[in-house]
This record gives C-alpha cells, structure tokens and sequence, in this order.
C-alpha cells in the first residue's frame, strides 16, 4: 500500500472532525490544525471547505452504488443478500464517510443535494427491485413494496449510529444476523427452517 | 386550546430552523427574524441558543420516555407492539423535535449529553426487556435479542427521514405496515397467517 497523498490526508482529518463536531462546526483552521499544516498550505491542496464536504460525500456514495452493482436477473432473496452485505461493508470500512454523508448532505449547495438525491433514488431502487421482484415470484410476502424498502434501508441504515468495527461480531457475523431478520420480515420461508436451528431462543 | 405562549413561538421556530439548517448554521439573529423579533427581545425569553437546543432535546426525550410507559408483565408480543405504536406516534406528532434531538444532540454540553444517553438507554433497554422476555416465553425467535434490539429500533428511528405526516398512510395505517414487518423479523408465528391473508403479493 501507498502512503497516503497529502490531499489524502486532508480528506481523513476533514472526514474525522466533520463528523465528531459536524460539517459547520468545523472550520478550516480547524483541518490545518490536526495536520499541523498552516492554513494557507491547506489551501493550495483545497479549494474550500465545501469541496472537502462534497468530495466526502461523494466518495461514500460511489462506495454504496459500486457495492450495490448486482445481477436484475439474480434470484430476489440472493441478490438482496448480496446487496445487504454489501450496505454493511461499506458502512463498517468507511464509517467516517458515511457518517459524513448521512448527517451533512443536507449542508452542500443545491445543485449537489440533487444529484446526491438522485444517486440515492437509485441505490433505494435497486432494494425496492429486488423485494418487489420477489413478491411477485413468492420469495418474499410483502403487503406493501414500497413502506418493506423503507424498512430494510431504515435498519441498514442507523446502523452508522452504533456499528463498532471493533465489536463482537465481525462483517460476516452481523451480515448474518442482519439478514436473518431482514429475510424473516420479507416472509423468505426457506430460509426459517434454517434459522430455527440457529436460533438460540 | 389557547394560543402558544411567546416562549413556544420560539421554540417551536428555533425547532424548525435547527431540522432544517443545523444547530450550528442557525443563528439566535435567525431564530428572531423568523418571528420578527428584535435580538434584545428574544433574549428576554431565552438564556441562549444552547439552552434552546436543551428544551427541544428534553421536550423529544419525554415525549419518547412517556409513550414508552409499558407493563413489563404485559405479554412480550403485545408490550412490544405499544412500544412501536408509540414512537411511530412520537415520530410523526413531533417530527421537528424528533428530527432534531437524532440530529443535534450531541451539540449540547458535555454533561446534558450524559443525561441524553442515559435516557436514551432507558428507552432502549424497555424494547430489550421485551424482546428478551419474548425469546423466553417462545413468543419470538431471536438469535441475538441484542442485535435484534437495535434492528427493530433502527428500522424505527430512520423513519424520521422520510415520514411524511401527510403521506397515504395515517398512523395506524403505517403501524400496522411497519408491526408486520418486525413482528415477523422477530418470528412471531401466532400473526402470520393473520399476515398472510392480507398480504397482497
């Protein structure tokens, strides 16, 4: 692995203080200041603060749209499985980014909250594809497509509030447990049979 | 009932722009001119911005703690299903507040912070009791009751991003959704057939 640049590093302490104090909380100075850098070096790699913002989130919406690139034509339950797992593994590698871009998306100027709006329409609308699809082929039970979409992307996404990347389960454990219990809300019923066995109730 | 007291109008102002710009890109010069006040003026209601922050994220916290007021010998299913209803209703009733004690809190001071955590986890800990109680008793199947804890109250919490209290579904239309699908995530068996005669896949 390479060093990391400096324009890099700038990002890192940017995402880190944006998202313990918040994005307007956080002045520049501040951004110098943890790198040790004079504010006027910090801004011969940066343009702005907003820059900084925007290519945080950025950053962490090409993560979620690159992990949720998955097959229309695959089955609904694993294709919804692919795209859980692959929710909880951008949130447990780029907490920071994340965290960054659900809280302080709303403080970039409008014409980047549209295209961050319309990015997120169509991550949402790989979930509501693959639940939808699977009420139709009897995969999954749900009365109501569109609320079920909400409700899974709901769970996936607090989950930035309280994922401990050093907690008790790893990736693969919470990805598990996760999906346990998203695929008994949908009314997957092969999976049940398994999960009792599992269950320690 | 009688009209708001001037020191509502500013909370309930100062709620709004705080949803809507942040605690810390509004300023008390904001909070007045909203309400056409002049500064001296409103400060003659309110200490400062960070105490105005503290009622709101107070007035949130109660209207959480009281709609959480359940008999922990009630049946777990039946506990569990005020629980929901109530913050749903909490949500929708007192989205500014709501919006703004997720959002803002963890701009107060130090110790006001403490306090919001530890009520916070007094209101986790009756989904927990109910959840636990209910893998127990065999109402629920749960692998993790503490991973299925903070599930069940990130699906719920999330929704303050996209409730719309004028939405196609009024309150109980949206608890009924939103109970189906934890209640089955939680494998509830006595309420599925129940679920399955009303699905509509």
């Amino acid at each position: 692995m390479r060093p990391p640049t400096r324009r890099q590093e700038i990002l890192h302490a940017a995402g880190d203080l944006f998202r313990h104090h918040g994005y307007h909380a956080t002045s520049m100075r501040d951004i110098a200041g943890r790198l040790n850098l004079r504010g006027s070096s910090l801004y011969s790699h940066i343009e702005s603060k907003e820059q900084l913002l925007r290519e945080i989130v950025d950053e962490a919406a090409d993560a979620f749209l690159e992990a949720a690139e998955t097959d229309p034509e695959e089955a609904p339950a694993a294709r919804l499985e692919q795209l859980v797992r692959g929710h909880l593994r951008v949130m447990v590698r780029e907490l920071r980014g994340a965290t960054v871009f659900f809280h302080e998306w709303r403080f970039l100027p409008e014409e980047s909250r549209r295209e961050i709006v319309a990015r997120r329409d169509a991550y949402q609308q790989h979930f509501r594809d693959a639940i939808e699809r699977g009420g139709r082929d009897g995969s999954f039970r749900v009365a109501d497509p569109h609320l079920a979409t909400l409700f899974v992307l709901s769970a996936l996404n607090w989950s930035y509030q309280w994922l401990d990347p050093r907690g008790r389960l790893d990736l693969d454990g919470l990805g598990d447990r996760y999906l346990e219990l998203i695929m008994s809300a949908l009314g997957d019923e092969p999976r049940r049979p398994r999960r009792a066995r599992k269950g320690d109730a």
